[in-house]
């Protein structure tokens, strides 16, 4: 089976795995856009460690960035939040449905044997 | 504001966050559970790097293992995964809101002024 790696989700995903990261997320979900000024304000940590976090979150396609002369706004894109959602609601579905297989055999296998 | 830190999360976005490891997943979801030799068949790398994934599956919760003699068998265990989609779902909804108020915003900005 040839392994196939969907690089963009493990962008999403690496991007989602980082609790200042999804705070940001959160803030943008919350406020439309935010200056990258607003982004660092409840952090305590230098404005270079936010920008980075910002390039994590801009090259996983999470959010964009719009450049107004030395103010840069950044805007929430949810399209691959919405890929991520999906593989993960996917493959729940899958494992529901094998967990309802196993209840089936199961039972087939508890139910006494009919007399000949 | 404080900024929480939620580590159950990280662990479960950064294992989710490797091609082979969303493929170890998508096997368990499919076959109900796997030997760690079930697992390795399908990856073209050495037994002790998907044992490596495994363990990061298994500390982010993803996965149990059930020792029996020399056999491991893994099982998906979905809850870290419900958590994961719900906080994706959750700031989704958020963003979503956002944009209508975005929206109700620019309609009215747009009506033409009524006349004293």
């Amino acid at each position: 089976m040839a392994i196939q790696y969907q690089v963009p989700l493990d962008r999403t995903f690496h991007a989602l795995g980082d609790g200042t990261r999804r705070q940001i997320i959160a803030m943008l979900a919350k406020n439309g856009t935010c200056s990258a000024t607003e982004l660092c304000e409840p952090f305590d940590v230098a404005q270079p460690t936010i920008s980075k976090h910002l390039k994590v979150l801009e090259k996983a396609g999470l959010v964009s960035r719009e450049i107004d002369g030395r103010t840069h706004r950044f805007r929430l894109e949810t399209t691959p939040m919405d890929e991520a959602e999906d593989w993960i609601e996917r493959h729940r579905t899958f494992w529901e449905g094998s967990l309802k297989r196993l209840d089936g055999y199961l039972a087939k296998m508890e139910e006494p044997e009919s007399e000949a």
